[in-house]
């Protein structure tokens, strides 16, 4: 029983010895608590960790990886460096594929999503991260356009304060890290739900990950995703979707979706990317999360 | 079997003979088709509706109960008259109920819900109404305020732009005219699926129902409601709900809400209010609207 009791426990904590992929949705914490950056260097290797920032998205590189090279640098991360690929050709790079090969994490920070993926979309660096990722040997971060990426469908562009329409979100091809699903950042800070719900109404087959501004969701590779930060990650999932009319309307027209699951999800909240169960933090209300330990011991 | 087909047309086709609660996002054209309005002026009697109209929702009755009378006349009412109740004490004058007794319409304006909720809330003359409605003598129609009136309880204020909380919305008691909804209107026009989240978050035995400007959600009395005009009707329904913090944490803390289900409804969808069931447009995508049609015939 107190195994059974001890297993559970396991399964809800955070594996911080692991590596992870973590979705953020832009503007985490960089001065205080810095939770999320803090979870990224102890995912990668925490004082043994190797980082290599990708600040291929920004348009002032050096100032954006400077930053981040301080931050994982105070929070004891033994090597940190910054690999500016700028062009497709750098990707070819035996210096750049010697990093990629021997760090512990890769962080893309935040910027143009379309310059990241014309950078580095199908080049043997980007081949690289990927198959180390798969292989759990590689923690990687992505924030903002670095977390727009992280689907195979991605959301290039769109607007807010419409009726769900196809116009209202405009979709590219992403890096697919997890191709199952469609993030959105800034997500309720910028009233993005309009947008996702369009995106998701085009590919019913993916499921829409919505992620406020200092919140990540860390997947692990079990396919569980667990919520860090201040605000809340929004899932819209359209595993039961009965009628959509999306490919029938012209782009202004209003779409209609029938039968979404939505969640909110908050600190501690964790969602099986495959078995789209839902769990509730334990820490915050262990009435919920206790229950089925205490029932077993 | 024609029969069969028969009446599943007539269980999909507005009624336009009989009575109904119209609640309108708010902004309804007013110039062009003003389609919405004309399905009000219809559903009271055509050529034979008496409307009046309740502008107690707003700073300029005169002005905005004039626009409405021109726009209700030119469609064809048999009459039309302003009830401009300012006081609370107006709801016993006889004249008043003399109207509210023999009228077949009435429209409540846009405005401020909080005043057109502090002047009817609780008088004989909203007690005439709601009877009146429910017994199937009245239509009733409110646009922007009067539409956020509907439900038991109200959403009388809030924001946008933020992960859901308790602190995003503000609540009060409605009229109740069908109190089984929490209605919000201007909805995408102006972000508000947060703070509708929010208020279902508080009170996960109503249904959410988020009105876009320029369109209505008319309910039937058997339950069925139908959209009508150009954006969408959102449906929030927490009935499969399993989990949220709402009542346990402080009021600017994130909310999380797991398994709600969403709906997003266009032009001739319908929705049923206690069934929850979802049904698509019959004459937007023949092929899934006709579907039962066929196989019986």
């Amino acid at each position: 029983m107190q195994q059974l009791k001890a297993k559970t426990l396991e399964m809800r904590t955070p594996q911080a010895t692991k590596t992870a992929v973590l979705v953020i949705g832009g503007a985490e914490d960089k001065v205080h608590g810095r939770e999320i950056l803090r979870t990224f260097v102890a995912r990668a290797g925490a004082s043994k960790a190797y980082i290599t920032i990708v600040p291929s998205a920004s348009r002032e590189p050096a100032i954006i990886g400077g930053r981040y090279i301080r931050l994982f640098e105070e929070m004891g991360a033994q090597k940190v460096e910054i690999l500016d690929i700028r062009e497709r050709e750098q990707c070819e790079n035996p210096q750049i594929k010697a990093s990629l090969e021997n760090c512990t994490g890769v962080f893309l920070t935040g910027g143009d999503q379309l310059r990241l993926c014309g950078v580095l979309a199908d080049t043997p660096a980007m081949d690289l991260i990927r198959q180390r990722v798969r292989a759990g040997q590689l923690t990687l971060a992505g924030t903002s356009a670095g977390a727009a990426v992280m689907g195979h469908h991605m959301i290039a562009g769109g607007g807010s304060g419409e009726t769900p329409n196809r116009s209202l979100v405009d979709m590219a091809t992403g890096l697919g890290f997890i191709p199952e699903v469609i993030v959105d950042q800034h997500f309720h800070n910028r009233n993005r739900m309009g947008r996702l719900i369009s995106a998701i109404a085009a590919h019913p087959d993916r499921l829409g990950i919505g992620i406020d501004e200092d919140t990540c969701a860390v997947f692990e590779r079990d396919g569980w995703l667990q919520v860090v930060g201040k605000g809340s990650v929004t899932i819209v999932d359209p595993t039961e979707l009965t009628h959509t009319n999306e490919p029938h309307v012209s782009a202004n027209e209003p779409l209609n979706v029938h039968n979404l699951r939505l969640h909110i999800l908050s600190y501690g909240d964790r969602f099986h990317l495959y078995q789209r169960t839902v769990l509730p933090a334990v820490h915050r209300l262990p009435s919920y999360g206790d229950s089925y330990g205490d029932n077993v011991s």
